[in-house]
């Protein structure tokens, strides 16, 4: 249970990291939108393992392939099956991981929950599971931007304590594209490299912020009272692997201010209603009011570390262990793709929930 | 749609602030367990208007009354139809609310999304509607902890700059209740309310931070990978008025550390795996590790001020709108019955999703 | 569980039939629809007890209060809660039912399921559960008509071996209303009539068919591959208490056919795809084909009968139970309406998930 | 949307007859169940065309294999993704079903849903998307019988006018695999085959009608009271291609009794309930009552015939068209597996949510 995320745009994802592959269905994609694997390698490089050196060096090339839901390179409004073979199937002949349980994984939690479990690479707890949402985000942030005019994206904010200053409302994609770490304030980028590399030289991670936009999003999407675009924001957010915090807006800053000074003042702008600030993030009542969204995610350092540290195995006696081999030191620059994935798949069945209910 | 939270304990509110009144429908309630009206009333009593001095002043009693589910004091395992009336329902008989959009408010969006608004009290948009989640949650606590041995409880963390030292794995909720702040640091609270009050005067607001916390959980609920705990629990947490964060665990103060830092560690305690440390809050990969679950929700400062702020009529003219008559200062008091209802939701939730796919 | 019906317009009922009363919710309605009371009560008086001598004499007026989701006369987008009080609640302070599972009943079902069950009145397994879905069809009835010009409407086709003529592509309402038994072949419903009020004095009941038609249905409504349109009807009709069976089109009786015979044939006729017959009932591969859709529902002769007969109690010892007072001797007037209301609540979610998925 | 089938125990199919494959992905599958391909592909062999003289030749092995959710021949608890590879893709290079529609088939009301279709092999429409229920089916099947103790099985009953007559307490499933048409009245089954055989000679097609029955479901599974047992049954088997009609119990034929006659009387025996006679078919008020239960799905003549039919085109010219090649003189043998695939999906979705609900 829980692979499944949406209502009407309705994405399931399956897979381990090892076995047969890692992949995705999208259930309620219009028809007749142009679609082929293009659409979606871009982006599955952008999440991709050994994409430079800040990031882990696993090497694969993580190939999509479209196995349903075209025809002649449109979608058919039926499933799309999408599919990304595991390639680098080492045989662990020999590993602790298969007794011991990593320290801050979900290895442990995973066998209390099931007892069972696939100890290589992970299993299901691997971030290759991520590859399904961020091969259906692409389909979601097409729809986003060709049926809808909305543009999605995400770059990274803060690693540890070094933080960027971006603007929202106007970064584009080439800046945060501009650098490995995939911050578009380049001086701070480049600070941000340097603190990861050396962090990874050391063994260790490190983690941070990734701010999410969306732009162009009409007033109307969202709905009362549970489905709040912001509550499913926070969900799909919270549903990636490490993260650990959501807000949006003025979000954990704005409870320093006082109502008077929170408010965004309404005004009339050539006809339309805008706000004199955007306190708010772009969503009130849990529905959109036309400004820009943004808000901000939260990830931990990642918990694999190449030092010796206290653990238990399955048979619950005390014991440690060390990480080996691959080591990613900070999932942040991977982690763009994927928030901007969700944003597009929360904002995408929002759509269409609102059309079914309110559209002409 | 998304007036519907839960997958197996499932519940749909209704109503708004003027009309017939709200409620809800609990739907997936195992059956047999005793309830009455009595279990109820004690949490909406909590989250009652009137309560305090530092709370808005709207004189409600927010009587429940179950409709339905129940025989003989006996939960049936069918539907539990729970209602309260709506009383103080003045002759708004002109209101500039008609035709203006309280700034901050979901009025706009409202009437964006919908073409239509029921403006009196705010409708649907008022906080009323959380009376029916905190009835369910009145159930879904009762069936923690009598089926589960499992205790949930909030309490008010940090008011505006003003916050709280609380060690979540002990606090008591008579602690809690000791004050009208509900905030367990006694020290604090007192300045809490001074600062609440004195903002009360001043016709303004201001927010906050309230910690929720689970204890007795045991390892194994939640579910990979979209409904992961956390990210269910961020869903429900986002979908209450006014909330504009939420982080679990180390949160967003856990980006500063290195990877090595913030790992928990597992040790091996009496036959069951602990950890020395507690950065996860209780959840890894998605799914409960047996320690204490915590997590904190920011809460903006309340829209509505006592003051004259700029805004839009329906007619799209700008104007201006001054908040009258009752003015609820701060939400945390009244925040907190609300965050405790939907962590319990969530909990029960997975409790019952853990049992039908992993019990004996 | 199982009380929700439908994805986007979705229902969720309540309610026993002795407590408070029972009720709907429905969510996902579009707003700006006018609605009050008197769109809902004439159904409701169709579905009625005591509306004639061939139906159970039990006296109530089921007048129903729309509690939530409406102002001024219009819905508002937001869930429609919508109830029944309870009124014949006579103190059964004895009754043998509290100890006897009546035969071919929900009695022991419900007492093996929860351990618990309401007896008065049958508690939940009572037919006046359908009042909420007949609201709630009658919504539904009323969008379908006003926004898709769709009609919708049953009527009684057989009782026992009685069988009548009737034209689903021609036949009206009124035809359907002009007598007791709501058969329109008028011949045949005065035998109807006589045969169902015989059995009623000789203390014993009746089943037979009720067919439904959908007119006006464009083609496209309908979703590959398990929420088919004929499986959507096939699944409310069934949920119909004392429902037997259900077939569409050529139905059971198209078995006997070859393909050739039973192939409906397409033929162009003023710019739209037309069928030379209609064996497929109007749907073709789960999806409409912009024909007329036809289908019937086998209903059982009520179990209630006015003779001793053999069961069992609570603690499994075998004793006799002879129906009292009052007895439904052919539930087919009343199930009428709602086939109708279930019919329409297929439709109208079909449509809205069409419009969402494919609209422009 | 439409492609996902169960609550707990929750199944999604994709595919087309050209293109990658087809195949599901389950979700929601208890942990630690042994599992490998080789519990699937009996089944999936027992679907398969080609299999006998009397079903469509086309040659394909729908070999299954299984992507993810095992680990060393368990089940891990997370998603099973299974595929079947298309190997069968001639070059239809020219073909008249790239513009026209086939008579009774799903071609024109996709395209009218969809304003696109993918026409070789009939696409989504064609029955191969079958594969990915039987292939879930058969782990149903397999949690069925291991952990609950419960046996489904189904077999042909009648083809066109034959009937045969079937004990469903006690028929085996040696008995259904013993002869081609999957009937286990051997006298009858041979006129079946002969009579099909001669139909395909003919360039014909006939239907019938198979029968569905579960052994060993213990009292109170299901739900009240829209997702009563009977109504996911007759969802279920009426999501088949070319089902028309599911009746339960006495069915349709019940209508000819009275009540007295029909009810089923209870009687304690060996310190449990039973009935003395059958005609609920095992399910009181959407409850199961411990007793057998069998039901009848109707399937209609396979639309494909070797005759030229009038139709239409894609630009809504009057044409003819005839079927080439292959041609499936009867669906009834490969449809046995289909209804126990979709029965055994029903009953184990209805098993874990009671166990959420009412288990210990």
């Amino acid at each position: 249970m829980g692979n499944t995320f949406g209502q009407m745009f309705r994405i399931t994802t399956w897979g381990e990291s090892h076995g047969g592959g890692v992949g995705v269905v999208v259930d309620g994609c219009p028809p007749r939108i142009a679609l082929t694997e293009a659409d979606l390698q871009p982006d599955l490089d952008r999440r991709r393992p050994g994409q430079s050196k800040i990031v882990t060096p696993r090497k694969e090339t993580d190939t999509v392939q479209i196995l349903s839901g075209t025809y002649q390179g449109q979608t058919l409004g039926t499933p799309i099956s999408m599919w990304v073979k595991n390639e680098d199937q080492r045989s662990e002949a020999y590993s602790e991981m298969a007794s011991k349980f990593r320290p801050s994984h979900a290895d442990y939690t995973y066998f209390a929950k099931y007892g069972i479990r696939a100890w290589p690479g992970g299993g299901r707890t691997s971030a290759r599971e991520t590859i399904g949402r961020v091969a259906a985000g692409a389909i979601a942030k097409k729809i986003l931007r060709e049926k809808f005019g909305v543009e999605v994206l995400a770059y990274v904010k803060q690693v540890q304590k070094i933080r960027a200053e971006v603007d929202p409302a106007t970064v584009q994609m080439s800046e945060v594209e501009s650098n490995i770490v995939r911050c578009p304030d380049l001086a701070v980028a480049d600070k941000m490299i340097r603190l990861i590399d050396r962090v990874r030289r050391a063994g260790d991670t490190v983690g941070g912020i990734v701010e999410g936009v969306a732009r162009g999003v009409p007033p109307g999407w969202g709905e009362p009272v549970f489905d709040r675009l912001e509550a499913d924001l926070a969900k799909g957010m919270l549903s990636l692997p490490a993260s650990k915090g959501f807000d949006i807006g003025s979000g954990f800053g704005g409870i320093t201010m006082t109502g008077r000074e929170h408010n965004d003042l309404f005004r009339a702008k050539n006809g339309k209603v805008v706000t004199t600030s955007n306190r708010s993030g772009g969503i009130q009542g849990g529905i959109s009011n036309g400004a820009l969204i943004y808000f901000r995610v939260a990830f931990k350092p990642v918990a694999t570390v190449m030092h010796e540290q206290d653990t238990v195995d399955e048979r619950l006696k005390n014991t440690t262990l060390k990480g080996r081999g691959r080591h990613d030191p900070c999932v942040l620059p991977r982690a763009v793709p994927m928030v901007e994935a969700m944003t597009a798949l929360v904002l995408v069945d929002h759509a269409l929930r609102h059309k079914a209910q309110c559209g002409p």
